[in-house]
């Protein structure tokens, strides 16, 4: 079913799934992209402020983009995602933590006169098993008018 | 050396090293976290908005973290990352291309009487071989005042 910027309305949440971080992925990533000693070896990251090995926020982040991708969200007709405000990650991620996602709207606004898209900013959480939020960031996109 | 929040001054610029990111790197990255055909598959990507092959916004978010961790500025003493504001991707990034980081801080706040912190913000720019501006955020930082 296409879905177009008439059929989101401010408010409407929606669960997308969850994904569990396992040790290896934490590192692989790391590794890769960010290879500060907390994220990579078990011995560093317990004299480090975080006390065990956490996974770097920006796997977080990238997770996040992996469940709003599988929950089909991005398929909305003519989606374009404008930026991204506010990320925060209010608590860390260990391994084997399984992560939930929410998605929210929370401001709706006309496009310019004239445009074929409306302005959308949302609202994606993630939560841990025990249900504290780990991160949160609100991505803004033009999405098409009917 | 010990770099402090005294340290740092607003208007401090420093290049911070680049990253050539490859087409099987644009795709690894994809499948596991941005899974959208644009990303993954050449001929679905020429049917894109995008005409061509290009890399998840995220991935491009992750390689500004590595060139920044590479870069030193990580090792501030006591830093700790509070959030990031304004991610913009202004230009498609593409197979083969080159990105070089560029860091600035951009305003500097006294924590709060008493505290042993600073609040640093900072932008990091990334930047292609056609010195197009393809990346840019605000990343906010505490770091230990001397």
């Amino acid at each position: 079913m296409e879905k177009y910027f008439d059929d989101f309305s401010v408010g409407d949440r929606m669960d997308a799934g969850s994904h569990t971080i396992s040790l290896q992925e934490i590192k692989e990533f790391a590794a890769r992209y960010d290879p500060q000693p907390f994220h990579l070896d078990e011995a560093a990251a317990a004299r480090s402020p975080f006390k065990r090995l956490v996974a770097s926020g920006w796997h977080t982040a990238a997770i996040a983009m992996k469940l709003a991708v599988e929950s089909g969200v991005m398929k909305a007709t003519g989606i374009l995602g404008v930026g991204v405000d506010e990320l925060r990650w209010p608590k860390p991620v260990y391994p084997g933590d399984t992560l939930r996602l929410v998605l929210e709207v929370v401001e709706k606004k006309p496009a310019t006169p004239g445009s074929h898209r409306g302005v959308m900013r949302t609202r994606l959480s993630l939560f841990n098993q025990d249900d504290e939020l780990v991160f949160t960031e609100v991505p803004i996109l033009l999405v098409a008018r009917k």
